[in-house]
């Protein structure tokens, strides 16, 4: 499987796209909104530039993709105004695989800068020229030193490929706690070999000084195959095997699905930072958020959002579908998400779930 | 109408696709070659940039969009090996309206890099950085002095607007000759207005010595209603008219439709370039092209597309099949396609139909 090929969440505005599913890595992008006001408005001050390039690394489509870049420009804005600067040009890139929908996107310019100028109300903007770039972040898609600020959130997680020798890991779909040892280390080091990669691509495309702020879906644990990051792809897993034991999915065909995803601890990451060298760390936060976005603070609720497993289920198949398909096959996937939805109504009913969250906000180091 | 909104060739790779539908669009190009050869190497081998910024504006999707920007990139390659040069990196920015099918683009691309990549044989070649650009060109959409080589081919003659003062250009969705004489002066003015904006918009964003090569379907008459340019669009009203005879359309529903284009003269697209006065004129040539691409050079054709009827049709839908759509809905098209198809044939095989281009090789002048 070719992941750069494969691999986005789901097109369109439907009831199974990603734009409609996408409520968990909103609130991560929430939860992480003062370390990237730290890093802009430090970064703006340090720079100044006239033209102030942002990049959004796995944008994704729907309302995630372009709420980070609003906060920043609105911040920037408020910038310039307390220190009587003129306002930057903005170039704003969107960034993910060539399979994004990116048509979307585009589509929801007109109506997203309608907007920002009505909460800018009455102050000048500066111009902001909107760009897509598709290809994948493992390898360059920007020109030398031509960014300023790189942003990033619940991406970074994906490999760039399932990692080589994971023939062994029969009768799951990721890691876990019975896969052979061989299994998490090969994770590792697929993540190893990705993560400096990407560090050294965006060390090569940003200027000296500027920033990145990545928030990682990651866990507490040194143990990789722990429960707290692989438990979700385990009930996935319950849900594959009994639809091989009906005969509807063959064995030989699970057993060699693997998902492309490692989700490291906070000190994984920083090694990495530090091995490559280009950049330092100015904080590192771990953040938690339940698998069901929509919880008690939701006050009215329709009964199917209520349900815990139905929301689940509706961000995991906005997230995997393709990768599923891709595998299995279009025929078995309403089947598949109905199982996969008891399985996780039950689960969530039982047990406290959450996803952990690594953010860290970095600096580029001057070239000696 | 918001024709920024709603104006788009149509997308996909389907039957009725501009992708499988463009090949007057890419004759065009073809007959082009030489100008953009000279302007790329003139502009390269007076500036000699380390990143090379090239932007296709109003590239639509399917093999014309990526086109130009292979031949552009083979171009430099060979020039860099004649002087012993260092590739440059090149930014490539595709725009056209949001509308666009940005995706087709963004999904071919994989194998067009393969495909450049096989045809610089063994050579060292450049980094290419691909963006799309959503957005009219009647208005900026690049950061200042950040292009070095513009192209735009069979996009211009499309208007920012329906001019407005129309009313009584009843009976006709364009100009002709019995329209009333206050039309064919609206359209003028538009262009007008609409062609200096876009010089003024490029002339902000392309670099001192800055390239543009711009080919506009034109016309050589000095009579904006002359038959060379508006014959199209009339044979196109015969088959509204039918379809109002018919009680299919009513018939304030045709009169209060109007194509938003105009087909400038060689001196009309001159004064602009000299009122606005930001470019200086390096050539201008007229070229012409039958309405149907498959001539007699093409040897084995199937029976359909030996129909000249058939190719043009099947080329003004794939270019008006969403603007007639929004203003007469879904429902008649099929209809209306095929009756102008039958008009074109008839038509055709009586008559020598040519269109007319109209190409400008510009350079940016020094700002004093």
């Amino acid at each position: 499987m070719e992941v750069t090929q494969v691999l986005h969440m789901n097109g369109g505005t439907g009831e199974t796209s990603y734009a409609n599913n996408s409520l968990v890595q909103q609130k991560a992008i929430c939860l992480t909104r003062v370390m990237r006001e730290e890093a802009i408005s430090s970064l703006y001050r340090s720079i100044l530039p006239k033209r102030l390039a942002i990049a959004d690394l796995g944008c994704s489509s729907g309302p995630n993709a372009l709420f980070v870049i609003s906060e920043a420009i609105k911040l920037v804005e408020k910038l310039c105004r307390e220190l009587k600067h003129e306002s930057p040009q903005y170039q704003i890139f969107m960034n993910d695989l060539p399979g994004n929908d990116f048509n979307n996107i585009f589509k929801s310019l007109h109506s997203f800068k309608e907007k920002l100028r009505s909460e800018i109300a009455g102050e000048h903007m500066g111009p902001c020229f909107f760009t897509g770039v598709p290809g994948s972040f493992y390898g360059r898609i920007f020109p030398d030193k031509s960014l300023h600020f790189v942003h990033s959130s619940y991406s970074l997680q994906w490999l760039s490929k399932v990692p080589e020798g994971l023939e062994n890991n029969k009768g799951n779909i990721y890691m876990a706690s019975n896969s052979p040892s061989n299994v998490p280390k090969a994770y590792y080091e697929q993540y190893k070999k990705d993560f400096s990669l990407f560090l050294k691509c965006r060390a090569e495309e940003l200027v000296e000084g500027g920033r990145m702020v990545l928030t990682i879906l990651g866990r507490r644990s040194h143990d990789p195959s722990s429960k707290e990051c692989c438990y979700i792809w385990q009930l996935l897993t319950m849900a594959l095997k009994h639809m091989v034991s009906k005969g509807r999915i063959k064995e030989e065909e699970m057993d060699s699905f693997n998902i492309p995803q490692y989700t490291p601890s906070p000190s994984e990451v920083e090694i990495e930072v530090e091995k490559e060298g280009s950049f330092s760390v100015t904080s590192l936060e771990i953040s938690v958020l339940p698998w069901n976005a929509f919880d008690s603070e939701y006050g009215n609720l329709s009964e199917s959002l209520r349900n815990g497993g139905y929301n689940v289920t509706k961000c995991m198949r906005a997230v995997a579908e393709p990768l599923l398909i891709s595998h299995f096959g279009e025929a078995i996937i309403e089947e598949l998400f109905a199982l996969y939805q008891q399985i996780l109504t039950e689960t969530m009913s039982k047990e406290k779930t959450q996803f952990v969250n690594v953010t860290i906000s970095l600096i580029r180091k001057p070239d000696y």
